[in-house]
């Protein structure tokens, strides 16, 4: 990951968790579930804004060194994994 | 929540959280990038499946004694309220 | 359907019908891949608005009478019900 | 597209062409809302499985050409494409 980008997610992921360690102590302590609901809903809009985050690194780093390298396989390889893993598939 | 559904929602929040320090610690550790985002769909994943639990029981018990107790308008307002969170929308 | 929602909803859904004969032609012409994609997840994004639509208005028409009548199964059925289209499953 | 791809999808597309028309219909003819949401959905499912089908081809033939072609900002701009269609995102 890019020396820039690495620390953004990873704070991002942190306060991901800190949500998600909220909504255990919400559920702990019988908090209202629809209050509970919006908190995990939160946490998941969280985690696909940080997933944007780190598709969008992959295609300027990974993707891109595959795309400057003479291995015509390995383009193709990283195009594949990209489509697969941004469509939700597990080739 | 009732008592059967409340540790399961816990445990299962307990693993969803333990998948997240994983992503932390696959960022931290630079590993690729591909695997970074499954793991994270994974945690997705989980929180979809305990939101249906928190919304099953959330029907179950609060939803269910509005429509059995005599006010109308909270019968109403519940019903709202799991139409927006089931929706995904902020009323 | 109430009557103010019957009409906006037809008219909606005949625009994502010609939204989606759109898409046909543009297959049948072979417009670029990329551009036919976006057109079908403005049809997707035109159903979901639709379908919130439609969700309100069931709200307010067949789940409220049920809420009104004086017979709990069909409240809780028709709860139930609510809950399982929104979360996309099939009871 | 591919000639084994295009007709494939243009079949697929008048399904739900002819599903979607269903809808119409059911709305016309009053029928129950839950079922009008899970015929909808239905036709949003439909078109997510076409949506693969069209990145797969994509992905395949003009991504591919420019991954084999001699053009380093071509082959950028089309995994940049497609990383952006599948995140939904209008760059």
């Amino acid at each position: 990951m890019k020396d820039e980008t690495k620390p953004d997610v990873l704070k991002r992921l942190k306060k991901a968790e800190g949500q998600l360690q909220g909504v255990l102590k919400m559920v702990e302590s019988d908090r209202y579930c629809v209050d509970v609901l919006r908190q995990m809903q939160a946490v998941r809009g969280a985690l696909v804004s940080i997933e944007r985050l780190v598709v969008d690194d992959h295609v300027e780093t990974c993707v891109d060194h595959a795309l400057t390298s003479g291995n015509l396989d390995d383009r193709r390889e990283k195009v594949r994994e990209l489509a697969d893993v941004l469509s939700g598939r597990k080739r």
